[in-house]
């Protein structure tokens, strides 16, 4: 029987900052060694993947878990009530980096796949798929993963990753897709001039403003079947113009839009250019967009697969978890084109903080969660 | 006879850029003493002013010029064609920094007013009130002459101000007043948030740009009698912020307007607190307005006094002028609550730059105009 808890207390002892290993998927690649699965250390470009399979390769019923042990900096560690990589527990909770985000949960899939092959050996495979990069641009991390496996011929039918989900108490929510996400910078070009002869000029001022303002007004959607209404936030808007005498030749805004399977970014792209043409045939002043996506929207629409985590939750819990698509993105976004994905983890109040900590019942629940998971899709 | 084209030389010679004084004003003070002008210096604050009058005091007939010695800074010497304080003569032309902006207009207006009252002296008072900072902030410039003289008893009866007025030719343009200027600095006062969760923010940013472009659409008026129509230009719009996924909790931008007599500045700032208020209502962002009124907008009707200065251009140039209200502001707009005040000058083309120059054909014709009005005032 391997510890969750004792698994995770060693993990975030590794200080694996991004990019840095720190000794967790060395560790890890230890332990899963030991109890027979096949590890190959995927690594690209100075990031640390670790693969796992248990069972035989390319077996139609392969069960994957999906984590990271990166974690994001511990800022002033004098700002923490305990060194932030020492997983000293006080009241119940342990503390340290990575406690929540989510060396806890990779403790807890790791340990339950490790006691459910040895104890009840399935039918099928089981394959961990854990990288060291999540929390940066996460290019080389889960990405370089999965190019990986498709150049091996490996696959997984669903694919479970242990990101925190719920918001307060455990059980209460898991994400079956999420938004998508892009940022549009918006460059408004229009003639310098002195603010006494505005006709002299052509302000980008008043231009961008009315493109801004047409923007936020807009109602996207009013929601979806699984998703919240999409979004639009103008979130910046400069000039970097002090004189209030001289109108600007140029100004810049920013603008995120988190949009639902109702749109793509494609399509949305196509609709910010026309409202700047729109203003442009307006005002005589120019727009100039770039456009960065993040991620389009993705939904595993509910079904037998998260029916089977939903019971696996509701059994361990007592509580019946939200089909969620809120929150940022995650690698979720890269696994959704390779087979269906759900996430399922603990509460991540504190991910990311000072004094990041998770109940140490938490963890075991955890381990119990996905180990019913496990039993009843290999049932 | 004094000559104002070597007048002006000796006057460009003095590098009196704000707030020094450079010798410029004593000069002229020597100059008009010796042809009994009762001379006083009113400075103020380490600003040097200079109030020069020829006859009685509280006289009926009290014929008023206004100009500056001072000059805007030379830039990079290097730039130039020849030394800025030199004013040497090439092709017909004086170079020098101040040489139509406005060591000329002071040199012709100070040259006719010595000579007239030597030829023919008239039955009446001339007054030359003559700071060192029009270029500046002018608080200790005009301002304190005007204050002086009030605390005196002096009065013109008339101003003309010797201003550079023509864009391009000899004669085509007088000035009759000037629009007025007010700049408000608008903050927008919301709550920071993700850009990912835009409810649980309120973002100031496209509530600003609605009143920005409400602000800029807006005709403030068609023009009137005398004057363009009046201007809103919006020159400023900042956040600072660089985040793409956080909503900033303020922005601030800056609208300058410049405004005919068919607007004050008190009716102008309610109107943009009204608009604020109304994209309050709307939005839940609130606004906050600090507003500077550089200068009210005014008028000397066109009647007796401008007549006589168009007769004297048309005279000496064949040109008729417009009597035109564009353009910046300049001390005239003291002067109007004294006395009515008309402006004339040369070709103003190259003031402030470098290589600032001017043809001394015209120096010597503006001091033959100033002379006709004298003339035709005292006839
Ligand atoms: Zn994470
Ligand atoms: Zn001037």
């Amino acid at each position: 029987m391997i510890d969750p808890v004792e698994l995770t207390a060693r993990l975030i002892q590794c200080p694996s900052v991004t990019p840095e290993e720190g000794g967790a998927l060395t560790l890890l690649e230890t332990i899963l060694a030991e109890a027979d699965f096949t590890c190959t250390r995927a690594d690209r470009e100075g990031i640390s993947n670790l693969f796992a399979r248990w069972g035989a390769k390319g077996h139609a019923r392969t069960f994957g878990f999906n984590g990271h042990t990166d974690v994001v900096p511990v800022g002033d560690p004098a700002a923490w009530t305990v060194a932030p990589f020492s997983a000293e527990i006080h009241d119940g909770a342990m503390f340290g980096r990575g406690a929540t985000d989510m060396k806890s949960g990779v403790a807890a899939f790791a340990a339950a796949a490790i006691d459910f092959v040895r104890d009840t050996p399935p039918d099928g495979a089981i394959i961990l798929a854990i990288t060291g990069d999540e929390e940066g641009d996460a290019v080389h991390g889960t990405r370089a993963l999965l190019d990986w496996m498709d150049a091996q011929g490996e696959a997984m039918s669903v694919c479970l990753v242990g990101e925190p989900t719920c918001p307060d108490t455990m059980g209460e929510m898991i994400k079956i897709g999420r938004r998508g996400s892009m940022t549009a910078w918006i460059t408004a070009t229009g003639v310098q001039g002195h603010s006494a002869y505005p006709h002299r000029a052509k302000n980008p001022v008043p231009a961008m403003a009315r493109l801004i303002d047409r923007l936020s007004s807009h109602a996207l959607d009013d929601g979806t079947d699984h998703f919240q209404p999409s979004t639009l936030a103008a979130t910046g808007f400069d000039t970097g113009n002090t004189a209030n005498n001289v109108i600007p030749a140029q100004c810049r805004s920013m603008v995120n839009i988190r949009f639902n399977d109702a749109h793509s970014s494609a399509a949305l792209s196509d609709w910010l250019c026309a409202e700047a043409a729109r203003v442009t045939e307006e005002t005589g002043v120019g727009f100039d967009m770039d456009i960065k996506v993040s991620g389009e929207s993705f939904l595993t629409p509910p079904g037998s697969f998260s029916d089977l985590v939903v019971r696996a939750v509701e059994a361990e819990t007592g509580v019946t978890p939200e089909l969620s698509t809120s929150g940022g993105t995650s690698d979720a976004r890269f696994i959704k084109d390779h087979c269906p994905v759900v996430e399922c983890g603990l509460v991540g109040k504190t991910m990311h903080q000072v004094d990041e900590q998770v109940p140490v019942e938490q963890i075991t629940q955890l381990k119990a969660i996905y180990a019913r998971i496990l039993k009843g899709y290999f049932a």
